[in-house]
């Protein structure tokens, strides 16, 4: 299963790639057990950022959005879409500004064919961290550990784009495998 | 010159062609006037709405708004695209997903190449009526005269496309023609 989580933004939209085998690897890590639950542990094929220039006009920053993700949805073939809701600035234009941006992100998804998920803020750190109120540093630690990279992904949009589409790995693997692999993480990262 | 004009909407999106020719008309009708000022009087080429399901999912919605904007420049080849401001709802979530709309909409003239226009929902009122805080019948009822038709485009969402595209040739042709056909117009309809 290969998954493209997508930050949303005008300005910079984060991504990552995350892909999960059907086979069940012979380790004994602590992702292991998640993978012993049935489910390979899942590994960062790619992450990045797309950048928009800010003196573009609107229109022109969301060409490049689309065109973006259109091309990472034809170079890595995923089996789903991932998109992180909206946060609801106080600012409604910043939050209508967003809004441009996830329309022309779900386009290409919908235009592709592929299924598509949407995960609130609180969700993506409650399935990451196993807390909603999560911080950002934290959400990062435990996205390094979860992928066993020995830093968190850069720049931090990019790792909210990884964070996004594991949350869509984790939730397809169910609850109790989910549970279990946020459990043993969380063990593993303890002083 | 051909513009497109749209008022966004994730239900209902209403559009309408409309054209002028740079030939000045030897006309006698109040619309002639503006004519004289060295531009034609508009015509409507097309008018209507883009409907979408209210049962599917919205990205599914915005696939059907893109596509069928895209298909109007296909087949129209406008020199420009106008689109209605988001009008900002009380509600947040109602303001979100309008900027969805919005965000294909743009995205589906961007990709074309053409100019873009945007004209916030006041600024149509005050160029189509001469006052910002018109009622829509007031609008409806101009852009009916404007163009010489015997009733205002139907339904109201078509006739918000029409008033949109309106504006953005009226805004062409520069503020003393935009003056001049308001008072021959407004002159037309007293009793």
């Amino acid at each position: 299963m290969i998954v493209l989580g997508i930050d949303p933004g005008t300005a910079t939209t984060g991504y990552g790639v995350v892909t999960t085998d059907t086979t069940v690897a012979a380790d004994t890590t602590v992702l292991g057990r998640f993978a012993k639950s049935g489910h390979a542990a899942p590994r960062l094929t790619e992450c990045g950022v797309i950048r928009t220039s800010p003196r573009a006009p609107l229109h022109e920053r969301l060409r490049d959005i689309h065109e973006g993700v259109s091309e990472l949805i034809a170079r890595h073939h995923p089996d789903a879409l991932a998109v992180e809701d909206v946060f609801y600035a106080r600012n409604v234009r910043t939050t209508l500004v967003l809004g441009h941006a996830r329309g022309v992100i779900l386009l290409a998804g919908a235009t592709a064919g592929i299924a598509i998920h949407e995960y609130a803020p609180a969700l993506i750190k409650k399935t990451i961290v196993g807390a909603g109120a999560a911080t950002k540093d934290q959400v990062q630690f435990m996205v390094a550990k979860l992928l066993r990279l020995k830093h968190a992904p850069e720049p931090a949009d990019a790792a909210d784009g990884v964070a996004c589409a594991l949350t869509c790995i984790m939730a397809a693997a169910g609850p109790l495998a989910r549970l279990r692999a946020n459990a043993a993480a969380a063990m593993a990262v303890r002083p």
